[in-house]
């Protein structure tokens, strides 16, 4: 057996077990049940060294992260997780490395029950590509499409201290307060799951408010105009940068959703349990496009919002 | 729009559609419906360059083949084929190169109604994987594990094409007429959902005959004694290195099976059917071990097998 067979072995029978999984790593393909009047929700992200994270990140946060972000899809759908595979691209089997990205993966999977049933360990450039599997009622998921004129805009969170934690990881500093953020989002599982009836709409925001809910409002067929006072930033942000970070900053990993006038006080209800904070950010207007305001007046954003392939990340 | 965003558009709305996929691609995540009373069977494989192929490796090929082989892991379990993601890493966005990509993945996309149901396109050395989702009915998937001792031992196709159709690529001969085996594998999907209810346990053969069929036998406690003159070898192998190609070259993608003696009728019956020869190797035997046969003596085998990341391809 070779050192990854061996790696193979590593991640099978780890993390939570599941009655609805019948067979899990170790044949030619998993076999799992799904519950009569449920829907799947399937969602699958890659990441790559250079690309979505600097050479060196330590590789707990990477096991954290591939998990994390594909997570962030379900929540964003209002799904509850059920299943994950793991293909992960190596340029050599170190055993240590491998140890340290399992418990991160393994910690997040525990947290969110979700059951490791399959995946492919081979040799190459480092990166990762994880596929969730989640479920919902039927008609139920959440899409991008389905908010309202009129409609509430909100948002969960704080936005721009994932983007300053890898500014300060790019320039060293990994001591800084925001790097925890870059390096371990937390998916919004729970609150996706509680906005199913009452959301009309929802995004998970990984590449800047400012892009994300722009693709929202664009599926929506909307628009809106909102003042960046209204902005949850983080509280150790810097005043200067901090407006311009929230709205294209990027890897937040917090939800976006609408919310119709009438269902208004169930989301305070329901957030009522949410471990992070809830902001109202504005409303919805018919006509398309999104602005932004300060005092005002005309914010003026930059022309591109952050995209991971748009230019490497050292 | 960027280049990326670009090609994601190239493949929605490609391919086959089914009425059991709610939301496809361009949301957070794809929405499928499962039929009450089925299993899903699940897996995934990745292909990186200079590890699975050639650098310079035809686009189509490339397409083509990240479906294939995972299309090989549903036909081992008896699966029908249902949908799949695929996550594409590009060094660069090259329209063409993504056009003729699409095209061969979607060529059999089509040719086994697989609908593609989402994925990521990344910037990042050149690699795919692709998960894919087939159906079962409950508890009929057919594994590793359950070959009783005594059962017949059966191969589709031929051994050694896929192998002698690397070594030609490699040496630059890429006319040869067994590089059409490597580049572009049959998944034997009808074969194995015929299965269903004749073998006892299945397996495809991506690593070579020799250390796959080992696999099915360790997972179900058994070995066989075979004799080299039953193996299938494709009429253009080389007669000097046919046998060895054959057992230990890998890239075949034909499945590897056992039927217990009573269903041999079964399974004759049903083979008339196959677009490929059916093979009878021999039989399982309690005693654990494969061990091959020439004119009745042992015959010594390279002491591995073919290994995708034991060494690179080049």
């Amino acid at each position: 057996m070779d050192e990854f067979a061996l790696i193979d072995r590593f991640f099978a029978n780890r993390g939570p077990v599941r009655a609805d999984v019948r067979l899990g790593i170790g044949d030619d393909a998993a076999i799992t049940r799904v519950d009569a009047g449920s829907e799947l929700v399937i969602a699958t992200d890659t990441l790559v060294e250079g690309t979505h994270f600097l050479p060196g990140t330590v590789p707990r946060s990477l096991g954290y992260r591939c998990l994390a972000v594909n997570l962030s899809d379900l929540a964003a759908m209002g799904a509850e997780p059920l299943w994950c595979t793991l293909s992960l691209t190596l340029p050599d089997g170190a055993a240590d490395w491998v140890g340290s990205f399992a418990e991160g993966f393994m910690e997040l999977a525990e947290r969110f029950e979700i059951a490791l049933i399959g995946g492919d360990t081979v040799r190459g450039p480092l990166a990762m590509t994880v596929t969730v599997h989640g479920r919902v009622d039927p008609g139920c998921a959440i899409r991008r499409a389905g908010a309202g004129a009129g409609d509430g805009i909100f948002v969960t969170g704080t936005f721009g201290a994932a983007a300053a934690g890898l500014a300060s990881l790019r320039s060293g500093d990994a001591g800084a307060g925001s790097v925890a953020r870059f390096l371990y989002p937390s998916p919004r599982i729970d609150a996706g799951r509680s906005l199913v009836g009452i959301a009309s709409a929802m995004i998970d925001v990984s590449d800047g408010l400012h892009v994300d809910l722009a693709r929202l409002l664009a599926a929506s067929g909307l628009g809106a105009t909102l003042a960046i006072e209204t902005l949850p930033l983080p509280a150790t942000a810097e005043p200067g940068r901090a407006v311009e970070l929230a709205l294209t900053g990027g890897d937040d990993y917090e939800l976006c959703f609408t919310v119709p006038a009438d269902r208004s006080e169930a989301l305070e209800l329901t957030a009522c349990d949410w471990d992070c904070a809830v902001t109202r950010l504005g409303e919805t207007h018919a006509e398309s496009g999104l602005a932004w305001t300060a005092a005002g007046k005309t914010y003026p954003l930059p022309a591109t919002g952050f995209r991971h392939f748009g230019a490497d990340v050292p």
